[in-house]
């Protein structure tokens, strides 16, 4: 992977389940900045030189100099709002600005001077954190006694976005709660949202891309994966719009550029927004994950591989349009073999059961603590079974029973047809007035991903799925209409069904299906369009479905904090701390340089060099380095940054930090808080980190600063940038 | 490869040509053990603590009981005959004793005592050295002055001839005339052929084979290919065929089992039977293997490949059939691309060229020298010109033309009605009364790997590829039978041709086949058999290739000491010792334990360990350790033979030695003369190592004894075996 991919994400009730038992490790650890002067003694054993308090400020330097993309990380580098991230996190901005003519993702690009750098993607934005404030007691008083899940579920969702309405009252601001431990702790985070961000650099995608998929996931690695963007404000240092009297944004902090690199062993830090890991599972979520999410889901995905590429095979216009759903699905079932592969030599269930049973007696050997958390790992275990229990409905009805692209634009129609009879801020989550752009711009995009006959094809078989599920678990609605009597289906009659759907339905057209976002719940309702008719149809049960998620994960919400504090107590108990899972907010992680051996007899040094670039290419892309990047390395043209242990230009490097998807472009930082890489990739072995985190195989990798240096002045010329960030060149 | 593979043997005419300009590195070198008191303060600062003059002599200990197998190395280690060699060196021993019921090739064998020591595979031998003696001049004075080339050739071929022949007059030895730097120096080697050979104990294929073809030239390794045999004679104590009363040979010398292993770095060496190497060829010889013969040798064989499976496709029994030489091609094309891509990394030809150019600067530098040897380079460059000028008519018609097995089989029969003519001394060699049997088997095997439809379709091929050579390499007698004119060739009646000669022959039927090996001349002339027919209408046309083969390489015979007397001279001005290349004869290669980096930021430690066959395993073949091992690993019983540095045991290692086809077997030894390992492979850097010695990637492959008395010790109790080697377990 590349940590831009976010890991798994189930459907809304089963997403923000589970907990438990992960005792920190030397490296292991996305913490939270507050959290640093706890580990003062293991910072300084490790080598930090800075003081931990420092780190420890999300508003000051270095922390604030540290901003998010929006699923990536990246750092300002300059007074002048120079942003670094990932050529991958800066992909889409790189993209949209080539042109057959002018291809900047082929030959990579350097703005001459501010005025020739170009608008980045649309919708591009950098986040930069101004105030973070603990919001738990307003959220939590908010809930009524004895509440539902669900009223805890629709009390606590209010409380949010009335939290935000209020903080976003302060125009050009984002504004978030985030959720610890599971409910335990709530944080209003307030971020500057700068809108006007341009590409100023990026190296050739052969440097920044190199090794592609191939060597995605793998070490050694020898990948340029850097960018420079650059943050721009209106005249009056507000965030603005994409225009040309537009100043750079001037950040109260950035990090310093070192050119002085690191060495094996050197202590290493990362700050960034990991977006979510597992980490305080039950071991009956993991061997669930391992016994039936990730082999089931696998084989459905492989099933929807093999219809599109079926149906796409003499159709080049549709095989195009399923291209990236292709990618997608092949991606995910290749990350899902991986993870069983690697769950199959972990013990992570036996050694998650063992510590289930240390925390029970821990909790049982005293009336106090039994009193207070005696029953949690109970309730919390009888919740997730009653989640497993509806997970195959949820895969085979929920996720790919009503898995037809003109069925989720007709429900979605009618669903936002419904809500918009209400005020905006009591409607549901992406129907309010901010998200009509987003459900637009969706049913634009079916133009290029939609081809009724491969929508046809595959959403038959997943009906025929469906209709083997028990009985108990189908939908009235939804076997009436295609005539499912408890599990059998007349062949037949679902194929003249479905012909009859789709020569019938006006939604396959762009206009029809914008033209039903003003339309009211009575037009939907008197409408003859099959998908339409449909969508009225399973209405009643969708919100049915829906409530009950919503009742489901209230009841989690108010579980999941109970054991997570006994937990937290356990391990205070035991002199430990505790992380909370990742949540898309700053943290740290921190560790050192280091290699690892991935089998008997093979060890891997944690730098790669230039001259691996050399042995890899084969002038095919992904291996095809640019000539004049050969030729000086050939020539051994090293200038500033030539590493003498090395004999060479260090490329990437291994540490033992704790990262997952949104820590991409992370600042990677030396002992005195200096940048002197970016985070942008896991190893293979690690691909169960987000599961468990494997102190002696699991591994970060970054790309040295050094190289990132050297392209610059190499390869680019790059003088005033490097100017710009004060590193001197012989 | 397995180093019983011995590289590739082009056609008589290419075989023996060429030298040149290889200066021994720290680790390259085949050495005579003759050559070893030269080298004795090398040795000595590696770490060698014996006499090296006491390993000069090939009829004492050590180097004496290093004994050949033929194609293998294998090595006495007690006084009762005991001989241990590689697992794949006994494999076909192990196989022919196996049967359904009892099936040893799976289960592994141990015999109870020497009464249940089994028959070794029919043929299978026993070479102990008894006399080397150099019959250089004996060879060269019968050579008449101003000599052709094939006028030398057949003196050469003759003298040889008679030496053998007396030499064989001592009944029980077989006698062979080897040749050095190409036709320096000549050597009659007579060796003790011992008959009865008995198996005594192997392991199963899932240790002795582990990691089977994925992992054969592969490193990390974790294979146990080791096995024992024991030499018998008759009770008078000489030779004799397998007889219940025969007694186990007294060797004179046998090797020490060392059971203390060997560390990173120490001194090592490894004695045995190399083939043959290339070491000593010329820049364009080097060339045309990388331009022209691996790759178009490939690419025909890749399409001999695709008809032998087109055309077996639906045919099991077929299929069958052909599975032998489909594993072979397979083989052998990927060799060839393996090597190819080797050689584009390697700057051989630059390196050669170089070479070449001081070679002559140096020569033309001395009056004396430049009359002795001053046309010597040119003269074998244009002899090389000449010879690959020959060499697509040696591939798509001597090799590929002629490549239909009936055809072969006729052609064999009616040259073999020529010979008998003669006296059997003045027979070609092939021909004479001790190749009859030979010949018997091989058109006995022709029932177990000959199709017509196969044989038909992919002859067709070869006749059409052919049929575009340039018309002057065209063989007259073929053309007229096929109706090729020109290039052209009408299809049709190819087609025709070759329906109407497998319909009419009768040279599919196994009695037909050897009832001709009676028959004269003019049988075979009389005969209307087409197959028949065609081998003798080509009869002088062979006779005249091979003739002109002969002559060619009596050419290079005479050229080739010349350069390399040269060669020698050379380095010996430089203070450079020169081992000839392999030639099957017993040779030294001396370094030390060390691992390698295959790549940036990869590092190959030189052991694995037991550990690493628990990482690997995955329960199916080659993966498939037995349960009894794995549950011995996993439960760390490690036994006698524990390394604490590895914290488990040695399994196989890494050396930096100089080692090829033939070596497979060969002893290897500590500072002291001790067994502590058998070489079997080469590692995957080196597959080019044949032509081109590169030390920091070049390594050779080792069975750690410790491993072997592990399995030995643990798995099978063979605890008599170890008491025989002096081997003391705790």
């Amino acid at each position: 992977m590349k940590k831009l991919l976010h890991s798994v994400s189930p459907a809304l009730a089963l997403v923000s389940i589970l907990l438990l038992v992960c005792v920190a490790s030397a490296d292991e650890g996305m913490w939270r900045p507050k959290q640093l002067p706890e580990l003062a003694a293991e910072l300084k054993a490790l080598g930090l030189e800075v003081d931990p308090e420092s780190l420890s400020d999300l508003t000051a330097h270095p922390m604030n100099a540290v901003i998010s993309l929006g699923g990536c990380t990246a750092s300002f580098v300059s007074p002048q709002g120079l942003v670094i991230t990932n050529h991958h996190c800066a992909y889409g901005s790189i993209v949209y600005n080539s042109t057959e003519e002018n291809n900047l993702l082929r030959d990579g690009f350097l703005a001459a001077d501010k005025s020739e750098e170009l608008p980045a993607s649309p919708g591009s934005r950098v986040f930069v954190t101004v105030a973070v404030e603990d919001v738990t007691d307003q959220v939590l008083a908010a809930i009524p006694e004895g509440a539902s899940g669900a009223e805890r579920y629709a009390t606590v969702d209010a409380k949010e976005k009335a939290l935000v309405a209020e903080c976003e009252q302060d125009v050009g601001h984002r504004c978030n709660v985030r959720t610890y431990y599971g409910g335990l702790e709530y944080e209003l985070i307030k971020q500057l949202e700068i809108r006007d961000v341009r590409l100023v650099h990026a190296p050739a995608e052969a440097i920044g891309k190199y090794g592609g998929d191939i060597d995605n996931w793998m070490w050694p690695r020898h990948t340029g994966d850097y960018s420079f963007y650059r943050a721009y404000v209106g005249p009056d240092g507000n965030p603005a719009d994409f225009a040309p009297e537009n100043v750079p944004y001037a950040p109260k902090h950035h990090l310093t550029v070192s050119p002085k690199g690191i060495q094996p062993g050197d202590f290493i830090m990362a700050a960034g927004y990991p977006g979510s890991t597992s980490r305080y599972r039950l071991a009956s979520e993991a061997k669930n994950v391992i016994d039936w999410y990730y082999p089931t889901r696998g084989k459905a995905y492989l099933q929807w591989l093999d219809i599109i590429n079926e149906s796409t095979a003499d159709n080049e216009d549709a095989s195009i349009k399923y291209a990236g759903l292709v990618a997608g699905l092949n991606n995910t079932t290749k990350n899902y073999s991986g993870m069983l592969a690697g769950f199959a030599k972990s013990d992570i269930v036996e050694r998650k059961t063992a510590l289930e049973e240390d925390l029970q007696a821990w909790i049982d050997s005293d009336p106090e603590r039994k009193r207070k958390y005696g029953a949690a790992l109970a309730d919390l275990r009888e919740l997730i079974a009653q989640s497993q229990s509806e997970q195959a409905r949820v895969l085979y009805y929920d996720t790919l029973g009503r898995r037809s692209s003109l069925l989720g634009a007709a429900r979605t129609l009618y669903r936002l047809s419904q809500e918009k009879l209400k005020p905006d801020m009591e409607r549901e989550s992406g129907y309010q007035e901010r998200d009509l752009g987003r459900i637009g711009q969706s049913l634009n995009s079916l133009e290029r991903t939609y081809e009724a006959s491969v929508d046809a094809a595959a959403w038959r078989q997943f009906i025929l799925n469906y209709a083997e599920l028990p009985v108990d678990q189908h939908v009235q609605a939804f076997d009436e209409w295609f005539g499912i009597e408890g599990n059998s289906v007349g062949e037949a009659d679902l194929n003249a069904k479905l012909h009859s759907m789709y020569s019938n339905t006006a939604m396959g057209n762009l206009e029809t299906r914008l033209s039903w976002m003003e339309a009211t719940p009575e037009a939907f309702e008197a409408s003859d369009d099959p998908f339409i008719q449909l969508a009225v149809q399973l209405y009643d049960s969708d919100i049915e479905l829906e409530n009950h998620a919503k009742q489901l994960t209230g009841l989690f919400d108010a579980v999941r904090p109970r054991l997570m504090e006994a937990m937290i107590a356990y391990n205070e108990s035991l002199d430990k701390a505790i992380y909370p899972d990742a949540n898309s907010t700053l943290r740290v992680t921190f560790g050192s340089v280091k290699g690892y051996s991935p089998a008997d007899a093979v060890k891997y040094t944690p730098f790669t060099t230039l001259m691996g670039i050399l042995q890899k290419d084969t002038g095919e892309e992904p291996f095809n380095a640019p000539h004049d990047q050969l030729a000086a390395i050939k020539n051994r043209e090293f200038g500033s940054f030539y590493d003498e242990a090395l004999d060479s230009v260090a490329v990437n490097f291994l540490t033992t930090l704790d990262s997952t998807g949104g820590n991409s472009g992370s600042a990677t930082m030396n002992a005195k808080g200096e940048l002197v890489g970016l985070l942008f990739d896991g190893n293979w072995e690690s691909i169960i980190a987000d599961w468990d985190f494997i102190p002696p195989i699991t591994r970060t990798i970054h790309v040295d600063m050094r190289y990132v240096l050297w392209i610059m002045e190499q390869l680019y010329g790059a003088d005033d940038l490097l100017a710009e960030m004060g590193i001197k060149t012989n």
